[in-house]
C-alpha cells in the first residue's frame, strides 16, 4: 500500500493533481456541514480529517483511475465527473492509512502525529477521564470509518451517468475487498513471522499491485465502457509494475538513503516488515546468516551496526541481486504489455513514463 | 445503537426476518468466493464474518427500511430487490458492532467471543509471534471495514432500479455519517465524564433514534419515491420512538431483570455508560448523592450492594420517574405522528404495534 518510491509527476499531466485536490476540497466542505449539524463536539473531527485528507498525498490511485479512463475515452471528452469519481479512491486510501497507522502503532504520518495520536493528545490537553490511548484508538477507528463510507458516497455522487457507474461499481467493490483482505494477509504474515516468498508475494499482489495500479486502471476503464481486451491489457501492465514498485520500496526500506526516503536508514528492519526481500534472504541464508536475521530483524532498538550486518546478509545471500533482477523482469513485462495495449497514445505515454521511472536503480 | 429491548416481532410480519436472513446468506456466499480467491489465509476471516453476520441479530434496521418502503408502496408490489437493499443496512450494523466491541474492549457479543477476542484466540492457538491482542485488534478493524464496504455494495447490487437508488443513496449516505458521528460523540461524552443531559440526548438522537429508526424509514421511503410529507411523518414518528426505546434500554441497563436482559444486573453502571438517566440523576443529586455517583459509576468491580445504592440515588433524585415520563411523552408523540402519516394501513399497523410494545413498563 505504501508505494513510497512512486514517481508521481507523469500522472500529473494537465494539472490533474490540482484538480483532484480541488474535488477533494469541495467534498470535504460538504461533509464538514453534515458534521457541523451533528454538534459542536465534531469540530476536532472535521479539522483532523481536513488536515489528513487535504494535506499531502500523491493521489496515485485517482491518477491511475483517471488515466485508465482516458486511455479508453481518449482526449477531448468532458472529464469533470470522471475526476470526481477517480478522486473518491483517495478517501479509501485515507481510511486505509488511518486504520493502518493505528494497527501498526505508528506515531507519525507525513511528519505529523498519526490520527490516533492526535486524539490521544486532545484527550490529554483537555484532561478528560479514562485512557487517552483508548480515546485516540476509538477516534481513529471512527474517522477511518467515515472516510471509508465517504469513498463510495463521493464515487456515486460524482456526476458520472448511471450506466458508467453500474459498469464500474463491481470493480470498485472488489478493489475494496481485495485491499482489506491483502491487509489482513499482511498482518497474518507478520504474525507468522514471515519466511515465505510465495506468501509475501501474495500480500504484495493484493495490497500493492492490485490496489494501487490494476484496480484503479480497471475502474477508469469501466467508467469509459472498455471491452475485455482493455481490462486484460491494464492487468498485464499494472500487476507487474505494481510488484516492481513494491519491491523497489522494499529495497529502499533497507538500503535507501534517509535523505531520499524521508525515513531513518533501515527503518523497515526495525519494524520487522516481512517483505519478499527478507523472505528470499531467509530462504538462502546459512546457519550463521539465519542467526543474524532471527536476532536482529524486528528489533526496535537496532543500531546502525545492526543495520549494516543485516544489509550484508541480504547482499551476501544474493537476495538483493535477485530482487533487482525481479524488478527488471517485471518492468520489462509491464512495458511489453503497454506497447500492445489498445489505448490512446497520450495515456500510453503517461503510463510508460511511470515505468521508466521505476527502472532507475535508486540505491 | 443497542436498542436491546426492542420488540422485533411486529416487523417480522410476512416472514420478513427469514427473507432478510436468506438475502444475507446469499450475499455472504458471494463474498466468501471473493475472499477464497485472495488466498487460504482468508478462511478464518470468512468463518468469523459468517458467524457474526448470519448468526442472530434482530434485523431491526432492515425491518424499518422495508416497512418504510411498504408504507409508501403499499402491499402487492414485487419486493425482492427492496428486501435486498434493506438487508444491506444489517452490514452497517455488523461493522458498527465489530468496531464498537473493540473500542469498548467487550469480551463477548451474543454470548460468543467478540471478533477481536476470537482472533486473539486464533493467534494463541497457533503460537504466532508478537502480541495476540494487537493481532486481534487489527483483525477486528479489518473485518469491520469489510462489512462497512460490503454494506453499500449490497445496497447498490440489490437489483433496485437506478432511479430509486439515486433517490435513496443520499439518505443512506447521511445515515452512515450520522451513526459514526454519534458514536464519536458517545466516546467523547464518556471521556468528558458525562453529566450533560443535553449532550446525552444528542448522542441518543444520532446513535439510536436516527440510525435505528428514522433513517432506515427514510431510505425505504426514498426507494418508493415518497414525497416530503412522508419523510416528515417518518421523522415525527421515528425520532421520538427511537429516543423512547433508548431510554427504556437505559432504564433496563440499571434496573432490568438479568433473566430478561441477558446481562448481569447493573452492568451499565459497572461500564460507566453515560446515559440521559445518569445525567439527570447527576443534575439533581445533593452532595451526598453526588458522592455515591462519583464513587461508584464506572467501577468494574461494583458489588450488588453498590448497584442497589446507585439505584436508590437514581430513584430518590427523581431521575427514574422523569425518564419514565419522558418515555410516555415520546411514545405519545410517536403515536400521534403515526396516526396522521400518509402511509398504507398495513405498515401503519406494524409501526403502531412497535410503539405499543414500548409503552409497557418492563421494570
Amino acid at each position: 500500500m505504501a508505494a513510497e518510491s512512486f514517481p508521481v509527476h507523469p500522472l500529473d499531466r494537465g494539472g490533474l493533481r490540482q484538480r483532484i485536490n480541488a474535488a477533494l476540497g469541495d467534498f470535504m466542505d460538504r461533509q464538514a456541514r453534515v458534521l457541523a449539524d451533528v454538534g459542536e463536539g465534531m469540530v476536532p473531527v472535521t479539522a483532523a480529517l481536513n488536515d489528513f485528507v487535504l494535506d499531502g498525498g500523491k493521489r496515485l490511485r485517482p491518477g491511475f483511475c483517471y488515466w485508465g479512463w482516458r486511455g479508453i475515452a481518449g482526449p477531448g471528452r468532458a472529464d469533470e465527473a470522471i475526476v470526481r469519481a477517480a478522486t473518491a479512491l483517495e478517501l479509501l486510501q485515507a481510511s486505509a492509512l488511518i486504520h493502518d497507522d493505528l494497527m501498526d502503532s505508528s506515531d507519525t504520518r507525513r511528519g505529523k502525529p498519526a490520527v490516533h495520536r492526535r486524539f490521544e493528545g486532545l484527550h490529554g490537553e483537555n484532561r478528560w477521564v479514562g485512557s487517552g490511548e483508548s480515546f485516540g484508538s476509538a477516534a481513529a477507528i471512527l474517522l477511518g470509518d467515515l472516510c471509508l463510507s465517504w469513498c463510495d458516497e463521493m464515487f456515486g455522487a460524482s456526476g458520472v451517468d448511471d450506466r458508467a457507474l453500474r459498469a464500474a461499481k463491481p470493480l470498485f467493490d472488489v478493489m475494496r475487498t481485495e485491499v482489506m483482505a491483502g491487509q489482513y494477509l499482511d498482518v497474518l504474515e507478520q504474525a507468522m513471522g514471515g519466511g515465505s516468498v510465495e506468501r509475501s508475494r501474495r500480500v504484495m499482489r493484493f495490497k500493492s499491485a492490485k490496489y494501487t495500479i490494476e484496480r484503479p486502471l480497471h475502474v477508469g476503464a469501466a467508467l469509459a465502457g472498455a471491452d475485455p481486451a482493455a481490462f486484460a491489457a491494464y492487468s498485464a501492465y499494472g500487476l507487474p509494475l505494481g510488484e516492481a514498485f513494491q519491491l523497489r520500496d522494499d529495497v529502499l526500506g533497507v538500503f535507501g538513503d534517509p535523505e531520499r526516503t524521508g525515513k531513518p536508514a533501515g527503518d523497515d528492519l526495525r519494524e520487522g516488515k516481512r517483505t519478499v526481500l527478507l523472505a528470499l534472504a531467509g530462504e538462502r541464508a546459512d546457519a550463521a546468516q539465519n542467526e543474524v536475521l532471527t536476532a536482529l530483524v524486528g528489533d526496535p532498538a537496532l543500531s546502525d551496526t545492526g543495520v549494516k550486518e543485516l544489509r550484508a546478509v541480504i547482499e551476501d545471500t544474493g537476495a538483493l541481486a535477485d530482487v533487482e533482477t525481479m524488478i527488471t523482469d517485471l518492468t520489462e513485462r509491464a512495458l511489453t504489455a503497454l506497447a500492445g495495449a489498445p489505448i490512446a497514445e497520450d495515456a500510453r505515454e503517461v503510463l510508460r513514463e511511470l515505468v521508466d521511472a521505476a527502472t532507475v536503480r535508486s540505491v
